[in-house]
């Protein structure tokens, strides 16, 4: 057994040994996924973005500032032993930073570089107010790739997540049939996810079918199915704030040639690519495989999208398969999900999601790659 | 009939005006809510705060900014004749608002207060790439007070997420028995508003039970519901954009004299603060009222939260009845939710919607504000 420290206190940790490298005094974190990592408090966090909560990580004190309709709840959820000071004082939250700044004579606070404009340029006035100055360098993303890599918790949680997500599309391919509504087909397959096990969802279900695939972030619409449509799914249970994400395109009724080639077309790019993912790839280069496998077969301009992305607390996390080089560690989960989309036809997607490896790719996703035909 | 534009059109000349005044050349628009009602397209926004999309309003010129996975639906989805010229080149967003302003010459550029750091520095960079000059004066929230009052669409849109909603709670008050865990409460609940002509939900509902009401925001858990508790569930349908919200707490056998009176006084403060509200009126001045009777009744350390919210696009939004002065406008749509949480015991929150007009406060909800009392 290892004594290592783990968890919250671990992710402190490597925090500070960050601020120790920059020369930061502390640093303010606002991103609700940045705090659900470094505070460990399950079921506290709505991920409404309207950004209820701010912390503050000195050298040697750890402060969280909250409201009223919270408080409790973080004083319930977060773990024993735990380093927070929990204040509600009505007080406005980019003041409350500059007192800390105050309070623990800090003067280079890093904030993160998706941080409203109005709350950073709000503390530079509160440190006018208190009479200090302090520089405020920007992070881009620091604690983000920090999440990248997970423990053996989140992953665990994730599986599980995945699993509830699996079961769901079997439920699904038994469910669909012509006359359904894209909207019916959403609400079955959540309403399954939350009575298996999901306390929330990973985001809000794509479910598209016929010309709406062509669109590959449809949202659910009365559309009915008929046969001869492909119906796409995009969907994950959320499970103790980590998330799944899953792709899936069926067909209803015999699938045409051209449906035939499609889905034949996106899942030997699916497959091809993922077999190039190991720890040290670089998702770039692993996306621009993805590009020329569809470019090749002449396709090329209805493929806008990224490979995939990093999932965790967020949906689309670090690290990317897409545009910009990212190399991808040992113990990232990342989505693979390649489509193709042609406007006024269809389109087809095929995602799994899993762990980098040492040498490969692990997909926590069980449900097979081979295209479900729907009898009808 | 009135001749007078409406609808986007309307909204983008209001922009304009407001431009005109302050001397602004050009905003730059990415809150999604915002980007929903100036553009007037249904069913391509997600909400996933991820800021897909970014617009460029000039004097002249209408730009919107999109990415691979949202062109075809805004294509799709944009009303007919609108002024939008939409882009989803493979640029940087920041450098496209630079080139944009350099574009038009613009030299005066409003951005947000809510905008990302990056996005705002980016901008700065960006201009210095095109080698020119613009400053980037911050708007407050003023696209936002131009949506808090709604025209007849957004109201009947609005109506009919509520009757939604209603419906949801009365069939909630058949449905709810001991032994049920707050998580099927909430699938229930959902589900009902999917199945009855929702198209998304207005939040992740709250559904709390027994102690668990006392925390305002709480996420619904494994706790099953026992004999003698209060259930809480705080929810909205969401309808074409627009949403609704709505609580009620319902008491599961016959209420304890504590839970009578917490629910009595929580009504009577609803209700005088409902009876409060006109055009004109000063909605902090209406949250004082609710503080001082919840005050007066020896509560008022467990009542930390506002009295209502806008609700519109975004579930909340301006006008605010709560701790800073705002004046209530004709034709504004507000929640009226006052509540006392006791640590441990339990808690109560009645909620209302409604529009302001110009001599009262007309509440969209049709549920009861009677003690619903669940047989068992």
């Amino acid at each position: 057994m290892s004594t290592e420290i783990s968890g919250p206190a671990a992710r402190i940790a490597r925090v500070r040994e960050m601020m120790a490298q920059r020369g930061y005094d502390a640093v303010v974190v606002r991103d609700e996924a940045n705090l659900r990592w470094l505070t460990g408090a399950m079921g506290v966090f709505d991920y409404t973005f309207e950004f209820p909560h701010v912390a503050f990580i000195s050298r040697d004190r750890c402060f969280l500032h909250t409201d009223s309709r919270y408080f409790n709840s973080f004083e319930e959820n977060l773990p024993a032993g735990n380093p927070w000071e929990l204040d509600m004082d009505q007080i406005a939250m980019p003041r409350w930073v500059a007192d800390r700044a105050l309070e623990t004579k800090s003067s280079v606070v890093a904030v993160e570089d998706d941080m409203q404009i109005s709350f950073y340029f709000g503390i530079q006035r509160g440190l006018e107010d208190v009479s200090i100055c302090a520089s405020l360098p920007q992070m881009h993303g620091d604690i983000q790739r920090m999440r990248a890599v997970k423990d053996a918790e989140e992953i665990e949680l994730m599986r599980h997540a995945q699993s509830i997500t699996d079961a769901a599309f079997a439920h699904m391919c038994e469910f669909i049939r012509p006359g359904l509504t894209e909207k019916q087909i959403r609400t079955e397959l959540e309403t399954f996810m939350f009575n298996n096990g999901a306390d929330s969802l990973a985001f809000s279900s794509i479910v598209a079918s016929g010309p709406n695939t062509a669109n590959p972030h449809a949202i659910p619409s009365d559309r009915m199915v008929e046969k001869g449509d492909f119906v796409l799914m995009d969907c994950g249970a959320g499970y103790r704030d980590y998330r799944s994400d899953m792709t899936r395109t069926v067909c209803v009724g015999q699938p045409s040639e051209k449906q035939f080639e499609l889905y034949a077309l996106v899942r030997r790019t699916h497959e091809e690519c993922a077999a190039a993912i190991h720890a040290g790839a670089d998702g770039h280069e692993i996306h621009m495989l993805s590009k020329k496998i569809i470019g090749d077969a002449g396709y090329g301009d209805y493929y806008g999208h990224g490979l995939g992305h990093g999932v965790g607390i967020d949906i689309h996390e670090l690290p990317n398969l897409g545009r910009t080089s990212n190399v991808l560690e040992e113990g990232s989960v990342v989505t693979v999900e390649p489509g193709v989309y042609l406007p006024g036809v269809g389109g087809v997607r095929l995602e799994d999601y899993g762990i980098v490896t040492k040498d490969g790719f692990e997909p926590f996703t069980k449900s097979s790659h081979d295209l479900v035909v729907i009898d009808c």
